[in-house]
């Protein structure tokens, strides 16, 4: 697609009329007074968790953002192979992969030895390495993925929508009030002109502040973003500008010899491209709002590192300028470490609420969304009862520690972009291209990698899969469905809908067998011992909270349906119609058993509902299996027993 | 995607309010009284060509229906490979993929030799042979077509809608209007309840009948649909059900000993299915409405020819029965063969309007959408003064040629599957099976083959790339942009927006040489003689009439962008911004030179607006290459003379 040719137009490019483009203004009249989940703030780890938990009409959730309306311009753009495929779990996958710009390969340049005022390519990567992630990693616009939240919002059984202008002013915990009571007291003040000054009051049962870096929610809960002071001053900047640069479509890192560094990431539409430029070196303690840096002074710098090409800037739709630093906050909810084992949290903060850094790594909006998937799902299972509310400590555990490691990274990478300004002498282009390559599955957001806990095993039996890390986000692999042969991607099936997943990985042996151990274990998890039954309520569907799925080493024309265990075509719905989905073969020109290191005696591979792999079990481990979900699970109310 | 697990539901399934799923009941208001075009029916050719003319502000479309709003059950649903590379070209093609159920295999039955009363799956083969289309042959909904067309519709600059409830009552052309005039007066009536017997009048241009078999343009043009007499009665039936016939996720040929047969096609969603049932022979003149056949009487029917299967039918969204009969229209719109010299044509019909079939083997839809397709960019390059009105003749001679195969195919292929009626000794399943495999190109669509004409050149040089056979259409293969080694595919750039296109194929040579024939080519292209120049105004984009590509042979990494002619880095638009995306490289993992067979000396492969290819030429063919275009495009009305 190509588009912001004759000038940056905001929203959805296949819209012709520039107002049906962009979202509206947000939902009308006031705040709810009570609901289940109040989302402080419309980035994008707020309007993934609102969007993720639209999927659920039975929670309520509102969401309120201090500006007036949707964001139309400007700040993040990096979406990292992991958020694609976690927007794939939520159906946009393909709409983002049509309309973002691909990031394929990225080049280094350098000062030019024999003339070292000119820069020359020094080297060129692939960006991802193959075989990393199905998915591309791909630029676009924030507004634009907040655009594809807010679409599904509307689109949800809840229709939400946002209500801006809101100001949070007041937060408070009634610490005497029970689990299932709206313990929060949250106060708002509305700032649109019609409305100044009028003061809603909402109860919630949890808080979620999704509301950047000065978080008044983050403050309420009395905690502090810590870290390193700012010490050098970047410009960014999106422009449609002609230039005889010969990568300007790809992402580049220019490191000249006496003017720092320039990053050029190219933007979708075929025209758009963003410029991250080095501006300055800060005294301690000073702010770069201090320095009055102006476009023309961004620009004239991107000229100079440029040289000896040249840069005609047309259009600035959008630029700022920002101090490095990484910051961070300790914990990210409202229990103190002590009180872990005493207290369970109620507020939660995410994004750049509890932890702040470079923007270029392209890390910011991918990482604050894998915040609240992380979230999103363990609170929807507590406020249904599917579990129990401890697990809600996780969420800052897991998190936290993904943070802290973020800041670590951008640390050292941010160092290694700035060298250049230390002098001639300062750097080394071969060592960025080095580091940048040996951080790709880092930046690709495939790195995350949870410790063992109440939702993440052990990793005991790691040997039976050893392609599917206990504790990272599984990683998919081509299968073929075995009821309709269609070649399809078998992480595909986890959709953000807050269900478990197991993949049994069948043994050799034909499963038609009547000692086969296929039919045994569908056996035991359609028994009364069964996890399965445990956890699913009589009335709701076999799969409503732990979706069995089978993968069979077998070429599927080899396999009869019709002697499949009845737990794999389970029979759903008003009509007790069957499922058909639930089974799939080999592909034979990419062997998911072999890319995956499957044992040949099979195994169990348990997935939590963002995607990660909670545990890898040999399939005689049917104990284990019923005691990992038996650590957090509820069982489930029976219809029968009311 | 899954849906419809509790019973079928029309619309958008990713839209849970089942009111804001469906489509509204279109435009308010009276029919405009002067139009460009007026189509007359919103089936898949009307709303085809009404959401083709939508991408062209300046034509103003206008598009009637009898009904008093949009479909939302029942009729067609096969989209066969070559409609899917039209939906690519609209840029639905992402959302059809995956909303609709894909065929990936086709399974055939017949009645056991050992126990006749019973059925065996008697062969089994790869529904689309491999390498024939980078898109698969899906089903779905008619209704979702129509609402993918509709959205465009809405988004284009146009936001046209259809106007519901009109009957056309009247067309008359002038005979001694100009060729600018709008000759044609249609009269209108309305039958909403509220405007009932309202009459409107509107004067078009042209008028395009897409009103069925029952097409009253076509009457008020003197034509008629001749052909066979329907013998054959036949059910077809949506149903929510259980069944252990194995197949059902699969495309199911099922011929029975005893009682005919029944065709399978699984359908979106996961659970929905559809059957085609063989029901009766008619007497010659009889009508299928005679038989009051019921729908109960369909299942049973299925559910004998299905045993020793069971089928329970829990839910029937839509059933219909039909006799088989191929009618033809002689020609397609209204000018009599015999003056065809002399008149042009200004009333057109297409689809069901012109041509009638059996929907068995899924061509309907199809061949309709791609009649509306030939004509679609015609009538828009008439009316922009772009092309000279005769280029509308090629509409008739090209589509009616085209059904007049289909109507053949049709026979044979209604005889094969009615075969078993004859009796038990009357048919053979291997020659059913060997039927469907060699017709495989057909019935996907690919095998459309238009002859020369002012519009398609001899094929004098057809071995300079036998894969890209002059008069079908233009087949993809995977190529790797030049400017930001993305991997895509090359058809994928020929978008439904009116232009043409020249592919440059070039030889292995250096293009950086300063002798290379690139560098000359696109110096002619550039210059006073160039074709490009010639048909495009002077306020326009240069490739805003005939959009040039280049593919090269060598690997991405070893040319230069900056090296380039300016012709393949075009400064376009009020900034003069760089268009970087007319240059590609062969993927070394799937080499469209060696894939197309492309003579190492290089070659032009010129492609019309609807993907066919018109010609191809030598790289020193630029004579030929400037009268292709002389044939029938209008020189640009330059800016500078007004």
């Amino acid at each position: 697609m190509q588009f912001h040719l004759n000038g940056f137009e905001p929203g959805d490019p296949d819209i012709a009329d520039p107002v049906a483009r962009v979202h509206g203004g947000g939902a009308s009249g006031t705040v709810p007074a009570e609901v289940d989940v109040l989302i402080v703030g419309c980035g994008p780890a707020g309007l993934n968790l609102a969007a993720q938990l639209s999927a659920f009409p039975d929670i309520r959730t509102c969401i309120v953002e201090q500006k007036p309306g949707p964001l139309l311009l400007g700040q993040a753009d990096g979406i990292a192979c992991r958020t694609m495929e976690m927007f794939n779990a939520y159906g946009f996958a393909e709409r983002v992969l049509r309309e973002a710009c691909w990031i394929n390969e990225t080049t280094f340049w350098k000062p030019d030895e024999q003339q070292r005022e000119a820069i020359i390519r020094s080297g060129r990567v692939q960006d991802v390495e193959d075989g990393l992630s199905e998915m591309p990693h791909v630029v676009l616009n924030q507004a634009r993925v907040h655009d594809f939240f807010l679409e599904m919002m509307q689109r949800s059984a809840a229709k939400s929508e946002p209500y801006y202008a809101r100001k949070l002013t007041g937060l408070q915990v009634d610490p005497s009030a029970g689990t299932d009571d709206r313990a929060i007291t949250v106060t708002l003040e509305r700032c649109d002109a019609p409305h100044e000054g009028e003061v809603e009051t909402v109860k919630a049962r949890y808080v979620v502040g999704c509301d950047g870096a000065r978080s008044t929610v983050r403050k309420s809960i009395g905690r502090e973003l810590r870290g390193d002071s700012a010490n050098h001053a970047w410009g960014v900047m999106d422009v449609l500008a002609v230039t005889d640069f010969p990568d300007v479509r790809f992402k580049s890192l220019i490191q000249s010899a006496n003017d720092g560094s320039l990053l050029i990431i190219p933007r979708e539409g075929g025209y758009l491209f963003r410029l991250y430029v080095e501006m300055a070196k800060l005294e301690v303690g000073e702010r770069v709002a201090g320095r009055n840096m102006t476009a023309d002074a961004v620009i004239a710098k991107a000229q100079r590192i440029l040289k000896p090409y040249t840069l005609d800037v047309k259009e600035v739709p959008w630029w700022s300028v920002y101090e490095i630093g990484q910051r961070l906050c300790d914990k990210f909810d409202d229990v103190a470490e002590a009180e872990v084992e005493t207290r369970l949290p109620r507020v939660f903060i995410a994004g750049d609420s509890c932890h702040t850094h470079s923007p270029k790594a392209g890390q910011g909006m991918n990482v604050s969304m894998q915040d609240t998937f992380n979230l999103g799902w363990k609170l929807a299972s507590v406020l249904r009862k599917r579990a129990a509310p401890e697990l809600l400590h996780s969420y800052s555990a897991e998190r936290q520690a993904v943070a802290s490691e973020l800041i670590a990274f951008d640390r050292e990478w941010a160092a290694l972009l700035a060298s250049a300004a230390k002098g001639a002498d300062g750097f080394d282009p071969a060592k960025t291209q080095s580091y940048f390559v040996r951080s790709g599955r880092y930046t690709a957001g495939t790195a995350t990698h949870y410790g063992p806990s109440i939702i993440t095993g052990e990793a005991s039996h790691q040997h039976l899969a050893p392609g599917f890390v206990i504790g990272t986000r599984f990683h998919s692999a081509p299968v073929i469905r075995l009821a309709d042969a269609k070649p399809m991607h078998l992480g595909h099936v986890v959709k953000a809908d807050g269900r478990w997943r197991i993949f049994m990985f069948a043994p050799a042996a034909e499963p038609a067998e009547a000692g086969a151990s296929v039919r045994a274990l569908c056996g035991f998890l359609a028994g009364d011992s069964s996890p399965i039954r445990k956890y699913t309520p009589d009335d709701a569907d076999i799969d409503a909270v732990i979706d069995l799925r089978a993968v069979f080493p077998q070429q599927h024309r080899t396999l009869a349906i019709e002697t499949m265990p009845s737990l794999l075509l389970p029979a759903k719905g008003k009509h007790a119609l069957r499922d058909y989905e639930k089974m799939f073969c080999a592909d034979p020109k990419a062997d998911i058993f072999a890319m995956r290191g499957i044992d040949r005696a099979g195994c169990f591979v348990v997935v939590r509902p963002d995607q990660y792999v909670a545990h890898v079990l040999p399939l005689d481990g049917t104990a284990e299996l019923a005691a990992l979900f038996d650590c957090f699970m509820l069982p489930a109310r029976r219809a029968s027993h009311g």
